[in-house]
């Protein structure tokens, strides 16, 4: 294996990190092994592949199976195969969107995104969408483009090469055989009972959630969440938000006809005593995204209180609440006063965004109303997903996969607080005790560089900037929201040194 | 096993059919195969239990299996347990939806949905929500309430009893082993391309489908897109609609701020003739939904002309168009011109509502809209659904279980119709030659009462009225809309007797 292909540097410059199932068709595996290679940038464009019987050899399959993966992905345009040239890594397989979307003219910012996209809508596998097999991508010079970002460290998404594929297979096997037949019928709006039993135990046990399946709602996420709440006129706006925050929701909330008024931070939290005149106000108390700390106690109990006093209610994104690290876990305000909190909650950051569940847990007076708005039978939330991640709770594989996933975030955590230390000791960096990002402190005025320098690198985040409300007068000064959890393990190393090399060499006034 | 207990119709007064899963718990097998058949009215209230030693020898359990499932009904309040009379079916095991919801003087529909819950809100599995389990569920005489209904014989579902668990659960295996890691983080809107794929190849072949991948996108289901298009401001209204229809749909579409206009329906489908200054029109082609007619070409022809001329679209709602009995598949009008049609489609009516998968064949020119309408990121449909259904559907799954599914409705509906000739000839009977429901024509004046006399007899259906817009001026005249998919294969016979003891005696004029 010391000649081996697959480890040689001088052949392919990197270590491929060919991992094919223990399971199921090698050829296919094979197919998608190479295609996330090349995706990811480890097999670079215009990299020879090994003939055949090397590769072959190396990972124990038949050399057909080689050769018919080969051909596919040629055929799919990932490779080429010349005549006395071998088959390589294509130049740039473009992305292709939509079938007659590529007029000669179109701007460059539509071709950027081969090789790794850095944008979700292009990171589909496949490069030739719409198109016929046969016919090979387009071949274009990248001279003009800027670098396509070979390292992704925004914020907001779970490490995906993670997600426990067995466990959840397992779980999905015990919970469709078990299932009543009356499970594969038109769904109840308020979710699959086993499912808000689960999460009623779960929630108490691991964020001091006072509930019972009663008063939860199993919805696809907590912007479905936002939606059925404002959309379907279950509360009404001014709602007061965290002056930073996701502009997703706000967005989804501003599209729903609701005004979002900018509740400034500070080393304590959301200023609630600065709450208004409005009735709701949104808050994410254990973790506040993005600036990192947590909501005070004191505050915790004043937000009760105004939420009391003038008929209000909190609502709660616990959006990353399992991941802690450097302390006993925040429990959830919603513990505070079940009648005054709507806690949102989903499973797109500890397991994944692909499981398209969430939940509410509510306060009783809105329990008909949030269904009402749901519909009459379950429109959204997949069913056989809820009769699995009810297995995948009870049966003690989400504490299990939650932890390991902590441990490894804390890996990364210590790992990006070490290069700063060693690389950028002048960068300061906070929100850290918790979750899947952290904030890295810039001299004024440098923020937009740096994340112009950082894209130079390869690299793609989002300045603090991206999450201001545009109408608030508070400014929480320059920094870099880095995602420690999107990059696959092996990544990690190279999207750190990348980072650093782009980071401004002097913090001010020193 | 003649002395069987679960086949003796002295002790509990009909077959059981208590059939356990070859595989996984037992007690968790019992109790769901028991929870069920109270649910479904196979034990009826009051029914005394086999001794554990006979149920266990019958299902070759262990004793304490049974004991313990009894033990576990007995606690969730299906069961009761008194010395001296044995483990009994409760009187009324009745389900509390939410904490705190039981006042006393509740009104009496609240309390109906025992036994065989009619309403899908209150169709899950176990009675006690949100209690806990050691409390008994209060038991009610039933003497002011109307008999539950025990024959489900509303439209729209497929026969939950009927889904494929073993094969899903084999596609799900091999389509989440072979996924590449990108799949488990965020998805892209327009859906999976293996799904877009599947898709593209599968409605090309089974429905005439004129598409490619780039052109569709998934969604969680038909009121999902109707929900895309118009709240997200693809389209505008007025929309055109069949004058009799899902209500479902039309009370979404004026929720969205859409106004519907009824077009009439003759022997030959909608009157799209009478289009007037709208820009779309949302049809049922196939089968014209519920009346149970196809668009005659003719029609077809004339409303893409419409289209065309006025710059308009069609919305073909493709609900069951698998389901064709007696001639051979009618293509979508889709076919005829991509560019002028959106064709809607799910899997709700082909495999199961639990499954919350649909999808949008699209005009090119609506792709962008309704990608920027569904967000950055998928939102709603599950990915792990999409890759599962994309192998059930590569792997020829799919196929199998639509010409299963076909033989079994095509059966049911050769029965209903066979016992309507035998027990009640002089009532008609339409719609018949496809899909999962048939239009049983009564004298003009009748169809409320033969509603009301069904709920006497215990069957739960809609009259034709249910779906007339409120606007039309036109009458289809009287009739009952039969879904013949929704009960279970043992309970079919029973529900077409009683479905026949409440039709009038007499057609008009005869």
């Amino acid at each position: 294996m010391a000649n081996s292909w697959v480890n040689s540097a001088e052949r392919i410059g990197a270590d491929l990190h060919l991992e094919l199932p223990a399971t199921g068709g090698r050829r296919a595996a094979l197919i998608t092994a190479l295609r996330e290679a090349v995706r990811e940038g480890r097999l670079a464009p215009g990299t020879r592949l090994p003939p055949y019987r090397s590769l072959a050899a190396d990972l124990g399959v038949a050399r057909n199976t080689v050769a018919d993966a080969y051909a596919e992905l040629v055929a799919e345009g990932w490779l080429t195969a010349r005549q006395g040239s071998g088959t390589r890594v294509a130049q740039r397989a473009e992305p292709l969107r939509h079938a007659g979307k590529w007029p000669v003219d179109a701007p460059a910012r539509a071709r950027t995104s081969a090789g790794a996209p850095a944008c979700p809508r292009a990171s589909t596998t496949a490069p030739p969408h719409g198109r016929a097999p046969t016919q090979p991508p387009r071949v274009r010079a990248a001279k003009a483009t800027p670098p396509t970002p070979r390292h992704d460290l925004r914020q907001g998404t779970p490490d995906a090469s993670s997600f426990p594929r067995s466990a959840w297979l397992a779980c999905s096997r015990r919970a469709l055989q078990q299932a009543p037949n009356e499970a594969f019928g038109p769904g109840d709006p308020a979710g699959r009972i086993e499912l808000r039993e689960a999460l009623a135990e779960y929630l108490a046990r691991a964020r001091g959630v006072r509930t019972e399946p009663g008063r939860i709602v199993v919805c696809s996420g907590v912007a479905h969440a936002l939606r059925l709440l404002f959309g379907g006129r279950v509360l009404r706006g001014p709602l007061a938000v965290e002056a930073y925050g996701l502009p997703f929701h706000r967005e989804l909330l501003t599209a729903a006809g609701v005004r979002t008024v900018p509740l400034p931070l500070d080393e304590d939290g959301a200023r609630v005593d600065r709450l208004g005149r409005e009735r709701a106000v949104l808050l994410t108390p254990a973790h506040q995204f993005p600036t990192g700390g947590p909501l005070r106690p004191e505050r915790r109990a004043a937000v009760v209180d105004w939420a009391r006093a003038r008929g209000g209610v909190v609502l709660e994104d616990d959006y990353d609440g399992e991941f802690r690290y450097d302390r006993r876990p925040v429990g959830t305000v919603q513990g505070l006063d079940p009648e005054r909190v709507i806690l949102l909650g989903s499973v797109s950051k500890s397991l994944s965004p692909a499981v398209r569940l969430g939940w509410m847990v509510l306060p009783e007076r809105y329990v008909d109303d949030v269904l009402a708005a749901k519909g009459e039978r379950e429109a959204w939330a997949s069913v056989l997903d809820q009769l699995s991640l009810a297995e995948f709770i009870t049966s003690g594989a989400y504490d299990r996969h939650v932890r390991r996933m902590r441990q490894r975030y804390r890996g990364r955590r210590d790992r990006l607080v070490a290069a700063l230390a060693e690389h950028a000791p002048q960068v300061g960096v906070t929100g850290v005790a918790a979750g899947l990002h952290a904030v890295l402190r810039l001299p004024p005025g440098t923020e937009r560089s740096a994340v112009e320098a950082a894209a130079r690198q390869g690299v793609a985040l989002d300045g603090l900037a991206a999450f201001r409300h545009p109408e608030t007068d508070m400014d929480a000064g320059d920094g870099l929201v880095v995602g420690c959890a999107t990059p696959p393990e092996h990544a990690y190393a190279a999207a750190l040194e990348a980072l650093c090399r782009a980071l401004p060499p002097h913090a001010p006034g020193t």
